[in-house]
């Protein structure tokens, strides 16, 4: 059995506290401790106390490391990615600056389709090996937890390909992944809409259920995407198939996509930066859990972001996430997610340290393992650079990660 | 003497040109050379050639850098900060996230005045201690050149305590500081407005220039900080004593201030939310360069940029700093500046790499040594993870730097 002692640390954000999403007044609550020490061992965090009481009751071969008075949080659980990837589109990022609008580069055969092309001509080889450099950095982040979506594919070989290298990135980095099949994403070109939605369905789902490798189903539902009628398809094959639902919706209109995803028992409703108050009233009553992206507003130049302050009010269990990507959000930094949340949607820091961590776990039923400090859980553990936990939002793009601890194992410096 | 050697550069940004700040379509010419190598003899660049050519001609002991194939451009040069402070302001941030204006938390006796508090209070050694940490976090982040204004002191003691801080710094750190007396930031509590301007002028130029601790003088220039008229005041000292003149001007309101600083010869001016297509007019009629500093009207949640595209258009050399400061801009991120350029302000990523090496390089009087990769010039190169410079503004929020030499001592990692 292998111990490692974390001690004098400055303030803890703990999080101790029920193990589901917390709601309203609950997400200010970040069980700060002053003067702390955390007991792992092995995967697990065994104690977690005054530092001299860690450091009286830890093993003699403990691996000692001083937190030096610093901030120490859980590692931030990003539950909206789409990580796996070809190419990149620094060139539409640059048309965009230039006045374009992602559905005028998206008309031009750029955006989504661009990343499929790129992404089904890439061997899975080199595909798990630009992903493991990604999942890399977002350890270097702070980020221990990534789910990660398909779609980059829109057919079976290629779907099936990124939700193999989301599994192998779990086996091959520190980094858990949780696998999505996001099949759903946009309309293929090389196949009738139809037949390809009638594919998801029957083939699929099916395949992604038994093969493991993907624990939700997801779909962008938009104009020039996806309807409501097909989420409906959707949603009836990956509950037939025991997989759970989440959802792309209200991004660029308000399509009664909150609705939707709550009538569809939906666990997540993702985006929802033009959801109305009867959008956020059916989430609550459906116990949906909002999903919000402020990297991809501020990447798409868009002014209106999701109204936070309305659903926490609400009573929802609001989750801040990345939407890393290539073409919206092109950021895998979570405090950069919290600094906009903080600039651009009225939440407090604690607020967004909640949403970041276990609210962010409970979205993807993992809030039992992961998203607080407390004995019995993973030892997924960042040390900051900082002494204020308001530092991490606050020092705008700024690496301030010192230490990343995934499942008990110390990364100091990956790369 | 020492060699090393950085061969097999996928894309070299060299920016080899004149030596004077790029103007119109200049500021689009990156000067790119494909799988280059460069060759370094001490502090200073020798040869920039194909790799092949560089390898055969570097020396047998020359410590060599494989690239990887990756992009490599010129050491950053932030031309406007304030990186010398007490304390941090991450409480005025979140008042700021909640809807508190900078005038409203300045009138509660919060903004600039609570970090002369902090920087007053903290003795110069804890204060130079805690200014290498973030010169080392600049190296980290490609920057290896920072002018740091003084302006948290505010009386002739605690102002030049950091300007000593200052020039220690690059004494002590690797990163180059150019000092700029800032006495003249804000109105102090404790004196008389007039008798302090007069201080300023009559003691602290004189004592700034004959010390050698500031090769620049600057003033804000806003309504219920310092006048036009005071302005004036300090342009004379600082000519009078040979100190170039820098100026915060039209930030928060029109106030005329880019005709001043072109009126008083200044060499910069900085900020220029507000300014007129007059005020740009003055500014070229007088070689003034003006330093654009997106991340504070971000900070800010401001909603209007500097107008870059006309200042280009009418031939200005555009620059671009971070303002890194605990107040308006709490980054010292110019990747991300650059970021904030392009999706704000309609600069492409050439444009932004111009403006924030050689142009200013430029605004420092500093071009014929820095800001560009030919022999001759000072070594201080980035490495960067990516394989195209347009890469380094779309990875919002990402950290990009691989290795960052500065005058031929390289730091992979600095802490």
């Amino acid at each position: 059995m292998s111990s490692l002692a974390i001690l004098n640390i400055g303030q803890l954000v703990s999080l101790i506290g029920p193990n589901r999403g917390r709601v309203g007044q609950e997400m200010s609550d970040l069980g700060l401790i002053y003067g702390a020490g955390i007991l792992v061992q092995d995967d697990r965090i065994r104690a977690v106390g005054p530092s001299e009481d860690i450091a009286l009751e830890m093993p003699a071969d403990a691996v000692i490391i001083d937190a030096g008075g610093r901030v120490v949080t859980p590692g931030f659980v990003d539950a909206h990615t789409h990580l796996v990837f070809g190419g990149n589109r620094c060139q539409e990022f640059e048309l965009r600056s230039q006045g374009a609008t992602y559905q005028e580069i998206s008309s031009k055969g750029g955006g989504i389709h661009s990343s499929v092309e790129a992404t089904r001509s890439v061997d899975e080889e080199s595909l798990l090996a630009r992903s493991q450099k990604w999942a890399h950095k977002l350890i270097q982040m702070g980020t221990t937890t990534a789910e990660i979506k398909s779609g980059y594919g829109l057919n079976a070989d290629s779907e099936f390909k990124m939700l193999r290298v989301i599994r192998d990135l779990r086996r091959t980095t520190p980094l858990r992944t949780v696998g999505t099949l996001l099949a759903a994403h946009a309309i293929p070109k090389d196949q009738d809409k139809d037949d390809y939605l009638k594919h998801i369905t029957t083939h699929m789902i099916p395949e992604a259920s038994c093969s493991g490798l993907a624990r939700y189903v997801d779909i962008f539902v938009e104009e020039n995407y996806y309807s409501a009628e097909c989420a409906r398809k959707i949603a009836g094959a990956a509950k037939k198939h025991g997989l759970g639902l989440r959802m792309h919706v209200d991004q660029m209109r308000d399509g009664h996509g909150a609705a939707l995803a709550a009538e569809l028992g939906a666990i997540t409703a993702d985006h929802l930066e033009q959801t109305s108050p009867a959008g956020i009233g059916a989430m609550k009553a459906a116990n949906t859990i909002p999903v919000l992206l402020p990297t991809s507003v501020f990447g798409l130049r868009h002014e209106k972001y999701p109204v936070a302050r309305a659903m926490i009010d609400a009573g929802l269990p609001v989750v801040l996430a990345t939407d890393f990507n290539p073409g919206s959000s092109p950021s895998p930094s979570m405090p950069f997610a919290m600094s906009l949340a903080m600039l651009n949607m009225g939440m407090s820091a604690a607020e967004c340290l909640t949403a970041a961590t276990i609210n962010a776990a409970a979205s993807l039923e993992l809030a039992h393992e992961l998203g607080s400090l407390e004995p019995g859980k993973v030892a997924d553990i960042v040390i900051h650079e900082w002494e204020d936990y308001r530092e991490i939002p606050y020092w705008i793009a700024t690496p301030g990660v010192r230490t990343t601890i995934c499942r008990g194992q110390k990364f100091d410096k990956v790369s």
